[in-house]
């Protein structure tokens, strides 16, 4: 119903599995693209400027920093890794949507660059069976259930920032659910 | 994540082909329900009282209208027939979710009552490849183009009230849709 793109940021835990469900959406899903990052870290042989990364230097990465190009950043080591506004914006202005696929720190710098965009959070399947196992079965009176309550409430309360929660409890399910969120998406009703 | 169930309200133009997605998304779809209606019309044989509708008689149905018990009802012809609150509650609270199909003016009154539903309006595909050229080929001179843009912005308006809007181009991909709404909202952060 309009042809600006949307802007789908995917995040969770490292380990979760969020690389391979972005692989496979990528390859699925018609009219997505991902993000090219900017990076301090030196060309390999077989890597092209443009197509794997925009590989800049390290004072130019400072300055797109203090210019706000950056719609998240984080080092990694001795390196940088950034996603440009400008990149995005243009893709989505081309009328593809975009995946991001960045980790949690990463994830709460987009939402507070571009609230608009849809988050989604992959949620590791333990939390998920413990959820479950908690709802289905009453109280559980073991001691040892508190530890994972809490580290259950702590993610519960970082699923809060995202708009959609996936479970990664078999890699197949996750994907169409994630291929699921953004076919719905592009169908929501848009106020303008 | 919650027991409780979605209520997802899938209306449209008559004509618009939403009984044939109704059936088909039912029949796929695991854990959602369609939601029996009462009606005042006789029943006919091999009809089972609380299967295909709750037969009510016509002094019952006005008692339940009066005391609010309905989400919608409408007359057809000298019949009445309406979705009664407590049975699509029932349904919800005992974790499945329900999937009505009804008219707009029935969409209407369930959002009023229930607005924390999800509601699909299915459009007419002529309408949106209306909107598809508009967008994709710039202004069309054409004086007659201007009727169909009235009826255009007529339905437009009307989708405005409405969560998503799925275009019936082709039966299999407006299923397909549906059913991706269906399976992102269960994905959905519900604030609680």
């Amino acid at each position: 119903m309009t042809s600006k793109g949307i802007l789908f940021v995917m995040s969770g835990a490292s380990g979760v599995g969020k690389g391979s469900i972005h692989r496979e959406v990528l390859a699925r899903v018609p009219d997505i693209k991902l993000s090219i990052s900017a990076t301090t870290r030196p060309r390999r042989s077989g890597e092209v400027d443009g197509r794997d990364y925009f590989f800049i230097s390290p004072s130019e990465f400072e300055t797109k920093i203090k210019n706000n190009e950056f719609l998240e950043y984080a080092q990694v080591y001795s390196n940088m890794y950034g996603t440009l506004k400008s990149e995005v914006v243009h893709t989505l202005h081309s009328g593809y949507d975009v995946l991001l696929e960045i980790d949690i720190q990463g994830a709460r710098q987009v939402r507070e660059k571009m609230p608009q965009g849809v988050f989604i959070f992959i949620q590791p399947p333990s939390l998920g069976a413990l959820v479950e196992r908690i709802h289905g079965r009453g109280l559980d009176s073991q001691q040892s259930i508190q530890d994972r309550l809490d580290a259950c409430h702590a993610e519960m309360s970082m699923a809060r920032y995202y708009d959609y929660v996936v479970i990664n409890d078999r890699l197949e399910d996750a994907i169409k659910k994630v291929e699921a969120i953004i076919i719905a998406e592009r169908c929501r009703v848009k106020y303008y």
